[in-house]
């Protein structure tokens, strides 16, 4: 009577570079079998079958790994037919189920070629349908390369130049903001700012900025981490959370008056904490997700208690999206090197995420 | 014939909070004779003599250390005579010598008196005469009240109020700038700035900013380190130092320039690195010192790594200076709970540092 559960979706991404690669390597060690769902791929159905044949020659692989390929029809996959492999191949020979998008271009490993540009964000468009329609059950995002889209003319929903997946999702999904986390076995840390040159930083700290990442956050502990009072630190903008006033008056003004509306409904959080005392153990210990005002604060200490298996995730989303933390690595593909580590951690913490997730 | 090493000089800072204690307690476990150097310390004798008492009362200690006062005649102490106890004791019964710095005013632990303010900052000004002539190896400082001292009317050499160790002794060494570095086992982080307001970091990011505190971190790594090829790496100031100008452009126009004058004067430093990749056990494995652009973006990884043993170092002074990373936790004094780790892993940084200084 147990039902199968749904799978795990991983995009490819960029054929020129390591995606495809990486999945292979899996495939071949076992490892996609490591989690009782299927998993699903997308990528161009031939690129994949001379990129493994490539692996081969390159002495990466012993052979090429069994997958079977669902077409891509008049731009509809029949989801039945893949619903159905998947099904039968839990136990099977076949590693994953391939989604077959077709490139437009020819692929050569290490050269960018524009003509396919168009496949990669086609990639993402079915990923996204396929998670808010809730086929699969999470999206495991491969690298792209950012410039390849740009120089393709690809462009967002609002009609701005492609800017990169998050972006991509979250203009899918008719979302206003949404929030990096990056995890590991170590901590997760969520960030109110992510990209900015740190003099932008401080106009960036807004109420409803801090307000809305702080939402988010406790929102998705709850849905997708299962946590139903999940247990939050937040870090001051300022050394020391501005001790007092002295080092800076965000904390006062801005940071700590929001905290106070979520810790009078009843959330589980801190006021500002002085950043480096905030990631010590006795703290780490009783926390469930610290939430960092700026990059440089929250993930130089995250990735040093585990840069090998540190995965990135969007939070606020209407489904879990993991991601690879590495890029394109044009260089490796099909040559073998390109190490599937953060692939694995990526898949590992989706499908934790979709066993505890609310809407699972 | 091997020559008996100077001494290590505790001052004990405020007498209401637990400097003395704090050195009672590793006096008490025998600790202070785990460097083959006399410890000297500054207190007053006679507070010093209650401390001890109090704790014996309060079952902190099973009996009062032993110890051996210099007086501090006409102000002046007979360093003849220090020296020739420290000669006889290093393996005796003494666990210290004091050098008596009488209060003015009565004491009571966990009560500021700030008659006795004075006697904190003549402290501080017999260990830098000590210091500064070579009498003593290192100082290393208990905590004090910086609010008593200001409370007091006390002021550094230039005639502003005083506030803190850190500009105390750079005035009264005549050092136009200092750095601070925080060490642990696991990592040295020296910051170009320290306790300021986020907002105001980037204009204190420049050339001569960045030049000072880099040529005091090569030249404190040589002369107090003892490492005539010191390797230091760098922090950007932007995430992902910048990523080519996109995320900022301090890393180009300020930091990288000035870095690269040091490469060429054939020094082993990093041109500016994103924080999140640097502090990453495969760069610090090949790494004596980081520098870090700011207080969070440095210490919150370092103290995450080892709260317990992180020591407090000024960089730049003509002597070697570490410091105690607590207050004077005014609630603690004379009844017991204060921990002497801090003071423990302060003194064993500074005789490491002196048994390796070049100067010694």
């Amino acid at each position: 009577m147990t039902e199968q559960k749904r799978p795990l979706l991983i995009t490819t991404g960029e054929p020129a570079g390591i995606g495809m690669d990486v999945v292979l390597n899996l495939a071949a060690e076992g490892k996609l079998q490591d989690f009782d769902r299927p998993i699903w791929v997308t990528a161009d159905a031939s690129t994949m079958q001379v990129r493994a044949e490539e692996l081969v020659s390159a002495g990466v692989l012993t052979e090429v790994p069994i997958w079977q390929t669902i077409d891509n029809e008049a731009g509809d996959f029949d989801m039945d037919a893949a619903e159905q492999i998947a099904q039968q191949d839990i136990d099977a020979d076949s590693a994953f189920i391939l989604l077959n998008v077709p490139c437009a271009g020819p692929v050569t490993g290490g050269q960018i070629n524009i003509a396919n540009s168009a496949m990669v964000a086609q990639q993402l468009d079915i990923a996204h349908q396929l998670a808010v329609n809730g086929t699969v059950a999470a999206i495991v995002t491969g690298p792209l390369q950012k410039s390849a889209l740009i120089d393709a003319g690809i462009k967002l929903l609002d009609g701005t130049m492609f800017s990169g997946h998050t972006e991509f999702f979250m203009q899918q999904s008719g979302c206003e903001k949404v929030v990096m986390m990056l995890a590991n076995q170590a901590m997760k840390v969520a960030l109110v700012t992510t990209h900015l040159p740190l003099k932008d930083i401080p106009a960036a700290i807004t109420a409803d900025n801090v307000r809305q990442t702080v939402q988010i956050v406790v929102n998705d502990m709850r849905e997708k981490f299962g946590l139903t009072q999940p247990r939050i630190l937040v870090c001051g903008l300022n050394p020391h959370a501005g001790e007092g006033g002295h080092l800076g008056m965000e904390e006062i003004e801005i940071i700590n008056p929001v905290l106070r509306e979520f810790t009078d409904a009843g959330v589980n959080i801190s006021e500002a904490m002085p950043a480096d005392t905030l990631f010590t153990p006795r703290h780490l210990a009783n926390c469930d997700a610290v939430i960092a005002m700026y990059h440089d604060q929250g993930l130089p200490v995250l990735k040093s208690h585990g840069f090998g298996d540190t995965v990135n995730l969007t939070l606020g989303l209407p489904y879990i999206r993991t991601s690879v933390d590495h890029g394109t690595a044009l260089d490796l593909a099909g040559r073998g090197g390109a190490s599937a580590t953060s692939l694995y951690q990526a898949l590992k913490m989706a499908n934790e995420m979709a066993d505890k997730s609310l809407t699972n």
